[in-house]
């Protein structure tokens, strides 16, 4: 006897903030599964890209704008009923060193990196209370524990949504609401940026977190994990 | 011999945030010293009282504004000239449970709570750099390590100014500024909050805080600290 | 294709504590997917019953005496081969005011909690970085993260575990050998401690507990959880 | 007014663990404000030449022997009175690699770096309880947050260290007794390692550690810190 839900992890997914890597791996897995996926970013080419190549149903929206987050969550639920699995995935970075950051730039990396997260946590919530259950899942970085110099502009963000991860975790927990909370501590694997060959999985393998994506919406409501911290074998911390 | 700077501990200090609490107590300890205390809010009345009864001079700006907060760095500048001490206060709280916060309420805590804290700073450390000098604070809580159940909307900005000044602290230790990080534990003393007759400084006393951040402005560069954490005596934590 | 090894977690397991709960889990979980199993604790008559009831094998050694250990690592090899997973539960606690305290069972608890973790780990180093392949795991608390009042005599050992887990996992990931530390938040159901009724699930399941276990030991090491804090959905943090 | 106690910080001081650093600089303070100074080590002609140097008193004990900690008390008291300041400055390293560490090295390090901080903090607690007042100040390092590959042998201790002086804050504290702990990041400087010509301050003196410690001895118990982390304005961290 395993303590685990033996069918498909969720009914169905939405996903904000579809990059090719940890997004478009989970999606695919998902889709997999047999779950119905929703994914949604902004750029409605790209998104659309994604979904053809997962199995996914692309969504367009601006995740840092109340009334087009809660009219996406509207859409996803008529299509394919209210999502039992909600990850919020966008960042964005302000690099640079504090004097010659833009305010804008820095206004947006608070925006997409932690406000979107509470509006689309907010919508999740309200959906998934009434359900007495579901997940809700974050994506943070190393810059969630430690504000290096020159990364203001991004660490702001990423500590924020931490904050938001931990309360929403408290909060609905007790209401059958699995809420966690992932530190990707390292560079993720793309076309991009390809492994290098002397360095084998020293880049985090957008599959192998979607499996520990995966491992833990599976979780027993005995013994959730909340935060769980992800780096290669040879990384640095 | 005690390694500490005897004069007063600061030219011109820039208080942001005037409550009658912590910046009240600061700018009093700051005037009487004998350095030139500017201190801003955004509410003009509130503010003026307070640079009265402290011996401050009263500036008005709002904290969230890029153009407003660099307008008021200049209106220092030409009063008292540019100053070695900042102090970054307000925060601003979206209390109650995730479902039902005000996308508004929390846009303005992140705003309040952290932006502000980037733009001051900002500010701050282009005067302070070519100085090759000066100290720059931030005032967190209890919530800039904890995000409690109803608390994200206070929580996020407390978390993201902590990055803040971390990510300053890294960037701009080496360049001679003092960057600091109070965590305030538990409730501030004053006219609408007096300490409980039964339970004697049980809140914390705005002058004893002034006292710490005082000290720590004072400390010599070869033992800076960087983050602080103050609270009652009797305080549960 | 997922990225997880298909085989059975591991080849030869030894689990270092017995206790009915978390070791219980593991060693049936273990033993019924195909490896090779040894348990150990101090009590051998204890221990006798767990391996009986799990299909596990026995084994005696104070985990607190350099030479029993040394010694159990050979006898487990010499029977199973080389334990390529090796997990550390044991735990002990000292509770109670400061003041009144018997230094020696504070002694004691450090030894247990964290002196007995490194004399294990390092027989599990040994072998492991040959093999250039492992995972040594260890069971932390709430008390891993957090030193409440009453609670110095439990919390010292677990602190210094955490320590270990950590210089160990940067020291050894790179040697290919996974490093995990698990922070168990809430109280463990046992037959002394069973889930009560009018709060179903207010207890970690020992086999949920293990099921997390599992997962992280068939992580992809292009992604390996370090920190991982498991707690039942209801738990106050 | 300020909230500050305006007498000497302490009437009888006892400092355990007195090397030159940390250790000198507070007797050599502490002993010109007219308090009674105890110093005390395991190696007694080091602590006699450190006494005769600071004004301090020599005492001579092993800090992790309860038996000798509790005459030390005793000694002191008899000479002195029972102290109203006690430090606690010992550590031990045990570095290198896990597999070469010495079982022996490694459990001498847990000792010194924190059993006998527990036992030096059990015979202050007895005695500053029924005075209702007192202060526990504990010297921790970069390793009490952050265990470093090659450093567990360092860092279990003063891990440990930490657990300790949390727990006793959060017991003691409401009794009127202030625990702090400090942590030390970085290099302090002595006559085997001066600072560098080429990095001015770039070690902490320990002058400057002395007066921190001071300043927060000095701390009203409205707004007592518990955690003040001090380095270098050049330290990268």
């Amino acid at each position: 006897m395993t303590l685990r839900q033996q069918q498909a992890p969720c009914k169905v997914a939405l996903i904000v903030g579809a990059g090719p890597g940890i997004s478009g791996a989970l999606a695919r897995r998902l889709a997999a599964s047999g779950a119905k996926v929703a994914i949604c970013a902004r750029d409605g080419q790209r998104v659309a890209a994604l979904a053809d190549a997962t199995g996914a149903a692309a969504f367009t929206a601006d995740a840092t704008d109340a009334g087009a987050v809660a009219r996406l969550f509207v859409e996803v639920e008529e299509r394919f009923g209210s999502p039992d699995f909600v990850l919020y995935n966008p960042s964005a970075r302000a690099g640079g060193p504090l004097t010659e950051l833009e305010p804008e730039a820095v206004a947006t990396a608070l925006a997409i990196g932690a406000f979107g997260g509470f509006l689309v946590a907010q919508q999740a919530a309200r959906r998934m209370i009434p359900q007495g259950g579901g997940a809700i899942f974050f994506t943070g970085a190393t810059a969630s524990l430690k504000a290096y110099a020159g990364s203001a502009g991004f660490a702001m963000g990423k500590f924020a949504l931490r904050a938001l991860a931990q309360s929403a975790a408290r909060e609905l927990g007790p209401k059958g609401i699995h809420v966690a909370h992932f530190i990707i501590d390292g560079g993720v694997r793309s076309a991009k940026r390809p492994d290098p060959a002397d360095a084998p999985d020293s880049t985090l393998d957008p599959d192998a977190i979607a499996t520990v994506y995966l491992d833990t919406l599976a979780q027993h409501r005995s013994a959730w994990a909340h935060e769980i911290d992800l780096r290669p074998w040879v990384e640095r911390f």
